[in-house]
């Protein structure tokens, strides 16, 4: 494959796109009846905003346990009453009405009236494709792993900081959570990828990479392998190699079944720090990777990426990437911060920056060629540097 | 007190307005690049909005791990670098350097820039005044309540639905949080009661009832007395008598002190079930009572308050009220909604709906004479039928 991409050209900075979007929670506060003209009022009006944020603690409890009783699995067979729902979970009738009241004001169920007056409540198909195990977008491994591991990770959060979950030698190790916990959260962070994958497409576009001529890619940490069967969907001269561990492996290959890829797509059982990855990609993935590494295993990452890439080729690393301010002006800026608090909960990790990225391809002859912004975090594309 | 309400007069129907405020929490998802046009982009949509619920757990968690570390109390002082902070809080560096970044992100700290480029941050002056103990508006004692009890109920909410939090008897109990929990709690609530006064004033205005004349205030379960006291405030030649517990009281007294109203306001330490309230009020106030008590209680409260009222007197009860077909289109629906759930998790008490209270009032001939909204509740307004 030839790249478009000539040493002479200089960074490209695709159009820059300001976030303002604000949180899909719903508002508990009536904004429009807090005055905000002296300082007790401007006082009182940021306690219902600090107050907001404490109770924030209220929603994915609710949803959590919502799933934990099977709620969302009943509704999804067949909209009922909540006098039946209780039954059919064996819940407490009461107990039941205020869930799913609680479920309605989050909008995750809706209402609707028998013939006889009676309220049914059901889910809509996009959230039960979210809420149900078994669709590739379902969350339900992210809920599995909140209640396994974040609840009393974020409980124990001061102690964390104080600590800075460093391990007894003083070494800040690279992501510590168990090879189930991460199968899991593998599952349930699906979403993630096609919007990126758009937006890596519209880089390659906007870089006129060609992508009519047949590519390799490598999917460094696979995970499901959506990142690469995605591309492999809207390629399909591309093949691709996904390598995870052991536990892993699985899931790809089943994924690339599913999605009716499976013979431009292969897998390998790898340890990245001791096998060989190959050589001569055209495209190397790392799609949320590099927030698990220390500066250390990053560096090496992106030196084996180096000479894992073909001339031409391209490093896609789609991560929480802070820009150098480390200033919170966007969307993906402030998930990038609060999710190295996340990591620092749970325990190692880290959120780097746009200047720490550039520096390990400088060691590595390579060179940023552009940012783009997805959702939640941001794609950075890197050639060879000569 | 001569009332301006005939019993000639219907139910005054006050301008609804229409809230659709969005929550005070960051968005963590760019929106404007997620699209929703097929169903498989509705449900990566849906996914993000599912995901933002999940990880709303962080926000409560960072904030009072801050407060754990004493970091606000320490920023008000003065503000510092992350090196010096961490140094005085003997605390990890880099755990405090994602702290404030965490904290930063969600718009608890600010940056600024010393002489020498080193980044410091501060707390503004309303933050403080929510965040340190002691102020009128702290939130510490809702964070020492969070702390101790709603993380641990909110975690085992599955179960608190599954039982309806009954006791073996099968009966749903008053809210039984300890007397000292009461105590953090009742502190970290006040910021509700100023816009709930100004809503209570506007409609008192609105009715015509004459705010000139000497009038006398009850206020039932009165916590730190802060709705009655902004009354006396506001009307200096009003009184008031505050009823509350043993360990409560001295709170309402001091606070009467500190808003330069003690000689309006009295107290007494009260059983409300057991002991005497006095009678001939012209204002009974229950601010936050009703949602601690059972369909049984309510009904109790509403006979005793219709019985102390004075003729053209005023019953006002500020509560998480619900309209009658639950529908959660304003903040204050969704709002008691949810808080429906947090009394749940934490056992006992429960969010009544306006038909529950028209019924109470007319078994102790009252009628409503109007609702109000205010910021994060419903304010009634009842006074005697004949």
């Amino acid at each position: 494959m030839s790249a478009e991409i000539t040493s002479s050209s200089s960074l490209i900075q695709l159009t820059p796109i300001v976030t303002r979007s604000s949180s899909s929670l719903p508002g508990l506060v009536d904004q429009t009846l807090l005055a905000d003209t002296t300082m007790v009022e401007r006082t009182v009006k940021t306690a219902h905003s600090v107050y907001e944020h404490l109770i924030a603690l209220w929603a994915p409890a609710i949803i959590e346990a919502a799933h934990d009783l099977s709620v969302f699995a009943t509704l999804a067979k067949e909209p009922m009453d909540v006098v039946r729902l209780a039954q059919v979970l064996q819940s407490d009738l009461r107990g039941m009405r205020v869930l799913l009241d609680a479920l309605y004001a989050l909008g995750f169920v809706q209402r609707s009236y028998a013939g006889d007056g009676t309220q049914l409540y059901s889910i809509s198909q996009e959230l039960q494709s979210c809420l149900l195990p078994g669709g590739i977008f379902s969350l339900v491994g992210k809920m599995i792993y909140d209640r396994r591991l974040a609840w009393p990770a974020w409980q124990n959060f001061a102690q964390a900081v104080r600590t800075g979950s460093a391990d007894q030698a003083g070494h800040y190790g690279q992501n510590q959570i168990s090879d189930s916990d991460y199968e899991y959260l593998v599952n349930g962070i699906n979403f993630w990828a096609p919007p990126s994958i758009t937006e890596l497409c519209r880089g390659l576009q906007e870089l006129e990479w060609d992508t009519s001529k047949a590519a390799s890619v490598l999917d460094v940490g696979c995970g499901t392998g959506l990142y690469c069967q995605l591309l492999l969907q809207k390629f399909q001269h591309w093949t691709a190699l996904g390598l995870d561990c052991e536990r892993i492996i699985p899931l790809a290959i089943s994924q690339s079944e599913r999605l009716g890829v499976e013979s431009q797509f292969s897998s390998r059982v790898c340890d990245f720090w001791q096998d060989e990855w190959g050589s001569n990609f055209d495209l190397i993935l790392f799609a949320n990777i590099f927030h698990l590494q220390t500066r250390e295993s990053a560096r090496t990452l992106v030196t084996m990426a180096s000479r894992a890439l073909a001339p031409g080729g391209l490093i896609c690393i789609v991560d929480h990437i802070l820009d150098d301010e480390r200033n919170a002006q966007t969307s993906q800026d402030r998930f990038a911060l609060l999710f190295a608090a996340s990591m620092l909960a749970t325990g190692g990790g880290d959120a780097y920056s746009l200047g720490d990225y550039d520096r390990w391809f400088a060691e590595a002859d390579l060179r940023r060629v552009c940012v783009l912004d997805t959702p939640m975090h941001r794609l950075l594309l890197a050639t060879h540097a000569s």
